[in-house]
């Protein structure tokens, strides 16, 4: 008997009595408890992403929030500038382009970043852009982007920045009105320790400017209309209102945690995780790192799937491979969410024994060892 | 004491099962186990829906499927048909409008409906129109469309037919193939007895032919793609996974009936309730009534805002009223999804309770035994 241990980046696991809090019975959704429950998400948010600006909830994926910011953002015919470190980045440029914006990509090879000199050049290069896009951490990859350096760049432009926080926000340092972020959008189901089903999307009052000199072609994704509701504690269409609820137990959390404890927490999960990781043998693939996950590169000689499939078979340890071109090339572990220190320490003891039994030479033991100190010596400074 | 009971037409209650199904730890959404599920709940809604065709889920309400097929049937420029009763025929006419189509309106008067031969004759009158969207079941005032006779009108044109089925679908007879339907949407908080989170388009042949003419401005609710990945059991983006997998449950009840023994159970439901409140004085306020909800006038003299309001607070009765220019109008009773026959009873014992604390003349109990009535003699033929 193995427990099963989920530690792919999104889904990740819901805490035990807020997945009972989903088991409430269901009560109607236009009360002057609904409108309780949005108010203090909405505060909740804004914690988590350090703002002060509007926060609306979507019920949508996180794409279907990228989507709401990026067609507000930029209308028809105009244009922005996409960074590209992996497959999210990918999708957003992609995003742009079906909507008629001319999106230009600063490509980043793949485990590499886009580095603020790279959008500064870009900036320089394109001083017509409307919008810079660009994903915190790249799930993808494992990367993660300089936002305080980018934010600054964009800061001294009349285009709005744009940022994914899917798997950053509630993971790693983010702070939305510090860093002049304008749009900025996450799901449930990474740090906020939820089942997918809600997404977030936070604006800035230079976000609005942008977003006030045109009507995008979407009523369902209306950041307007659904801003004016939020406002009055109210949504334009029903929500998934037994989410927004758990929700609330999730932002409890996060706030008796404290956001920079939890940042902090992260930040060591990764430490520790990477030495273990390491000290196995295995190379970080990210050039740097994001604290959410960690990804590496599958060995030589070894088939990436069948490690995968066999920590699922035999250990109950649930790791996410590659995506598209880096299917069975890198393995992904998370730690962000609901995932802790020995969940951690049990993906790399399982890791050990699988690329032993794969003909892998590993002393077992010693990521796990390494992962020990890793955690045990981690400061924070 | 009393437990509070949602009879509201959406969100409903959800079955104490399925409430724990939603409790259950969260597992990885691109797994053999995912897929599979995917699988059959796409099957059952085939069986709710009565079609053969491509069954497609979204993370979205049902406004987000609908704008999905709205779009996907016609493009800018286009031009269209809106059959509006009443909010939500509305909602839809305004969808067509935002994407620049030309949706001509054929409205009824509230609490009145669309009737075949309007629609015939607005198709004469605009023969070049491309599609012709109807709420099957316009839950704003409680009335529903007679989709066959409608269907068979639509069929003969080069038009594609539009059914919002929100709540209409596993309440009332509804046979996608059969009655031509060519778009179908349907959302997860009504009779399918699952919270909000989930939404659900179908789409025939000709409407996939419709489809394939232009390429609607949506990435997230973009329909060709999500079928292209439901084909193969899968999704595009991360959908709300646990709501699935309790879907899967849903379904299972609803098979286990019989869906054509829940349609009649619904119309004796609709009956009894009809009974109970014409009995106690009140007046239908729908001129052909849906199965899932009674609408009934508020007395003169009476405050529709009062009424439902000590309903809720004195006997934990949760009724729906009236919305936008029908507030304090009318009061809406659901019965559809898990609501049974002795909740329907509480309503009205409540509902007579409280008319005749408020002065309005009632024989209390006389609702309550002419529903007990309508219920015992009620036959299906």
């Amino acid at each position: 008997m193995f427990k099963y241990r989920l530690l792919t980046p999104g889904p990740t696991p819901v805490p035990e009595d807020t997945l009972l809090e989903l088991a409430r019975p269901v009560s109607h959704h236009r009360t002057a408890e609904a409108r309780q429950i949005l108010a203090e998400v909405v505060e909740g948010l804004r914690y988590v992403f350090g703002t002060r600006h509007d926060v609306i909830p979507l019920t949508c994926s996180g794409t279907g929030a990228m989507e709401a910011a990026l067609i507000q953002a930029v209308p028809r015919g105009g244009k922005a500038l996409a960074l590209v470190a992996g497959k999210f980045g990918e999708r957003w440029l992609q995003i742009w382009r079906t909507f008629g914006v001319e999106a230009v990509a600063v490509q980043a090879a793949p485990g590499q970043v886009v580095t603020p000199s790279m959008l500064e050049s870009a900036l320089r290069q394109h001083p017509d852009t409307q919008a810079v896009c660009v994903v915190h951490c790249e799930t993808s990859t494992g990367v993660k982007h300089d936002l305080r350096a980018m934010g600054e760049l964009v800061a001294r432009t009349d285009a709005v920045f744009l940022v994914d926080a899917v798997s950053s926000a509630g993971v790693m340092e983010l702070r939305m009105d510090d860093w002049h972020i304008d749009f900025l959008a996450t799901g449930s189901q990474k740090a906020l320790m939820l089942p997918p089903g809600l997404a977030f999307v936070a604006v800035s009052e230079k976000g609005w400017r942008a977003a006030h000199r045109h009507q995008p072609p979407t009523f369902y994704l209306d950041l307007k209309k659904a801003r004016d509701k939020i406002r009055e504690h109210d949504t334009p269409f029903t929500p998934a209102h037994t989410l927004l609820r758990a929700l609330r137990k999730s932002l409890e959390k996060i706030r008796a945690e404290g956001i920079e404890n939890i940042w902090i927490r992260h930040a060591r999960l990764a430490q520790a995780c990477r030495a273990g990781v390491q000290t196995i043998g295995l190379e970080l693939f990210a050039s740097v790192p994001a604290e959410g996950l960690t990804a590496v590169r599958v060995p030589a000689n070894l088939d990436g799937q069948e490690i995968l499939r066999r920590l699922e078979r035999d250990y109950g340890v649930k790791l996410a491979g590659g995506q598209d071109q880096l299917k069975g090339k890198i393995l992904r572990i998370a730690h962000m969410g609901y995932i802790d220190f020995f969940d951690v320490l049990a993906s790399i003891a399982a890791l050990e024994l699988v690329l032993q039994q794969m003909g892998f030479a590993v002393a077992l033991g010693s990521g796990v060892a390494a992962a020990q100190r890793a955690f045990a010596e981690f400061r924070s400074d």
